[in-house]
């Protein structure tokens, strides 16, 4: 049985300003629920039918509550409330890794994929910009599939971020139309790969950081591009590059 | 000033059945608009607010009267009715090329992704599998940002083109769990790649006609992968990879 204030604060959870407050948010399905269980997150509370989970931080609930509760279009069996984690971000900590930088990457399910494939690809960190999607807006969290648990996401003054480690040493690379072919490039082994926005690219702040230019070229090479790949894809196939050549 | 016969034939097109019965898909917003136009496609209406298009085939329409008819959450300042192209499949007019090949992707945004991508790496076939997503679906046209225009999608017997496009000696490749190192392995320049369903894979039929099955490597590439790469990430880096070769 759950009470009217459990609800919406539950609810409540699909807003951003909510979650800051509160400092919470919403996993659904058995499969991150378990997961979650055995991270270092804390859960506050599972909303569960009956025979699944366990514990003194269970409530039973019915299909119908969980319908009540839900932040997607088809409610699953199982939501739990848990606490927003906080890690410090070190520049220096940095050093000798491959990390994602994002700059307004808005769209939550591209911030998901990316997230996913950063959890392929073994990158432990990602630096967002405050304009950035959120990383514990509901559809962010269940497009990562868990792998929101493994990759520590941070928000901060990305301009700031990057030119401290570019002070440090740490080279930046990002793609723009006028950057190099990525296979023509050489790369190093560790640094941070720069993303920028959907629609507008990476801002000229941002990009005044960046150390190398990066350019994934269309089939054939020469092909006049008016299209472009969606920043998720793109992502995907610089950090494959990145670690192909490692 | 539109009719309610027009409304109402419009709305019906949200849906395959109707799509595939009146030969009609629906593509919304200026830019894409305008690349229809200047295709190959033939366009039966367009509904636009004063201003953007003219010609017999425009109705002009308010942005009210848009709302109505819009299958996207929110309406944009045009949208047209066009004629679903009809294009014939022939197994031997693929070799020599780059194909995709789709065992059942389900999901609409992987697919308008897979296509957009397609066009990006200059591949011009893709075959799926009747159990795959509808290309006209409006999410999809929306997805590939205009690809839908210079990429074929067949919907074929796939198991059945498959095995006839091995029988002719076109070289097909998957991805699995099982597979190669896809950086350790040899690539011919042309030939087919499958990818399978979101949760299944490739199902076992059209798995038996792969002549060189390749795996992705997570990062270390010893490391147990419980999670997997989205379809269309994964797509991506294959296609990448063969591209970057060749």
């Amino acid at each position: 049985m759950i009470t009217k204030a459990e609800i919406q604060l539950v609810r409540s959870l699909a807003d951003k300003r909510n979650r800051d407050r509160e400092g919470l948010f919403v996993a659904e399905g058995e499969k991150l629920i378990s997961e979650i269980r055995s991270s270092s997150l804390r859960i506050r509370r599972i909303y569960a039918t009956d025979g699944l989970f366990s514990g003194p931080e269970v409530t039973i609930v019915s299909g119908k509550e969980l319908e009540r509760l839900t932040q997607l279009k088809t409610a699953n069996n199982s939501l739990a409330v848990v606490e927003i984690p906080h890690h410090k971000l070190e520049i220096e900590a940095l050093k000798g890794q491959l990390v994602l930088a994002l700059d307004e990457v808005q769209n939550p399910g591209n911030l998901g994929t990316i997230i996913r494939l950063a959890d392929w690809f073994g990158i432990r960190h990602i630096l967002c910009s405050h304009t950035s999607a959120d990383c514990f807006n509901p559809k962010v969290v269940q497009a990562t599939m868990g792998a929101i648990l493994r990759v520590r996401v941070h928000y901060t003054d990305l301009e700031k971020s990057l030119s401290e480690a570019r002070n440090a040493g740490i080279p930046i690379y990002g793609t723009f139309l006028e950057g190099e072919n990525l296979y023509q490039t050489a790369l190093t082994e560790s640094g941070i790969i720069l993303m920028g926005n959907e629609g507008r690219g990476v801002s000229p702040a941002c990009a005044a950081t960046v150390s190398r230019k990066l350019y994934i070229p269309p089939y054939p090479a020469d092909r006049p591009s008016s299209e472009s790949l969606n920043v998720a894809m793109a992502t995907g196939i610089v950090c494959a590059e990145f670690r192909r050549r490692s």
